[in-house]
């Protein structure tokens, strides 16, 4: 599938952009499935983000970006609209131009993380879920939470303003269910989540006691090491429900590819994500 | 040579920019040399051009733009500085950021030109030219023209205000040879450029009799269709040494690749041609 003069061209603005696989992943699902499209990396300063998001869609052709850190925060303020999960983590991972010219924004982490559960067959309505950091993960994963009809929807951050601020934000979306958590203790939750960078490292502390976990209560940790965390090892030791951050990925991919006006290639995705597991987990 | 994290992004900039081979030209280049850039074609209307240009440098890793129709002329206002072609032709083909951040640009068509003159053995110090038309080609050539030490150079154009402007840019670089010809009667110089848009039909009326070139002088046509214009088939009849557009694309490769930082590659492609030419005409 060679670019020509007919291609759509994709950016995926982050700064920086060396470590991004994005490119690789969808341009070879692109050309595996004969779509004339590209997906390149732009390694934009924050300084130069609004500039340059506003007038890249000057361009005809492009058919929008994906957006990667540092950026997905600072992108929600240059959308002329969002949808519901963006407005309500305040992030954007995703940037098109509308059909009447409006530049618009949506965030499928945290949907990629809700979709991952009921891969998982871990129910949502009504359950008690706590969610562990509240930074750009955590804001993302308890929005889309919150528009999933949870029981109650705890949040704690060690900084408890952050923990208040995202716990406010919510309160109408998830029906007014949420509410700071004290501390990080699993006791009292069907689902416990790590939104937090603890485990990035093998030496780091654990983000809290898997020991008192409830019995029959899942934890997901959203950390995309390719080893498992030490959370996930001491819940495996301990015969915990516990998944890795994977499947937000894979189940993002079909969003991304429907937002951008690929909704064949989304279909044939989602109802089959093997060639996807393939592409971002090579054996 | 897939598109990573890590690729430069080079864009070529027009309306429209479905028929353009630039991208699959030097992609292919560019994987074949292992060399980790890309090229895609971004459809800018010219309303839009401005705030495109100056704002797309605002990602790190684009290093470069190929400019095409309807911009060229219109690209140079937007430059921080231009190359001394671009600068007498009024036109830029060729845009990159500077080291100091200014953007700047260069016209490589005419360059192109005559170094096809110099691959066909054609002199020019002290030689009477007779460039007809003062387009976009027109102005390209007959500056290049121009900075290559002509003995004169003839510039006819229907409307004599277009050659008559031209003449006065070009008269001080030239060495003052330069002057308006009344007619396009090739009788009375040695080199006789058709640089109008007869013959892009094969119907098209020829744009100077032929029977009218001087023994011994040579005629360029800088259409590039496959098939012979009509001037160049009458040439051939009358047995006038005579050449295609297309030298101009091969020999304007090796300075585009230069520009953008690609020494080695753009020395490799000069130094032997044969790639070139098979990619640009395969059989």
């Amino acid at each position: 599938m060679p670019i020509t003069g007919t291609t759509r061209v994709f950016l995926i603005a982050g700064d920086p952009v060396a470590q991004v696989r994005a490119p690789e992943i969808y341009n070879h699902l692109f050309e595996r499935h004969g779509i004339d499209a590209v997906l390149v990396p732009v390694k934009v300063p924050p300084a130069r983000l609004a500039d340059f998001v506003r007038n890249a869609f000057g361009a005809e052709n492009v058919g929008g970006m994906w957006v990667t850190i540092p950026h997905k925060a600072a992108m929600m303020a240059l959308m002329d609209r969002c949808d519901p999960v963006a407005q309500l983590a305040g992030a954007v991972n995703a940037v098109r131009r509308a059909d009447d010219g409006a530049i618009e924004g949506a965030l499928f982490d945290g949907i990629g993380f809700v979709k991952g559960l009921d891969h998982f067959g871990i129910p949502l309505e009504g359950r008690r879920v706590l969610v562990i950091g509240a930074g750009g993960g955590g804001q993302a994963v308890a929005a889309a939470l919150a528009l999933r009809g949870v029981g109650e929807l705890a949040i704690y951050n060690r900084s408890t303003d952050r923990a208040a601020d995202l716990c406010a934000r919510l309160a109408a979306a998830s029906g007014g269910v949420t509410k700071v958590a004290a501390s990080p203790d699993p006791a009292g939750y069907d689902l416990i989540v790590n939104c937090t960078s603890q485990g990035l490292k093998q030496d780091d502390p654990l983000p809290f006691d898997p020991k008192r976990v409830d019995a029959g209560a899942a934890v997901e940790d959203i950390i995309m090491t390719r080893e498992p965390t030490p959370l996930l090892k001491a819940c495996a030791e301990l015969g915990i429900s516990a998944h890795a951050g994977f499947e937000m990925l894979v189940q993002q991919i079909p969003e991304y590819l429907r937002f951008f006006g690929m909704p064949e290639l989304a279909r044939t995705l989602q109802d089959d994500t093997s060639e996807v597991r393939a592409l971002l987990y090579p054996k």
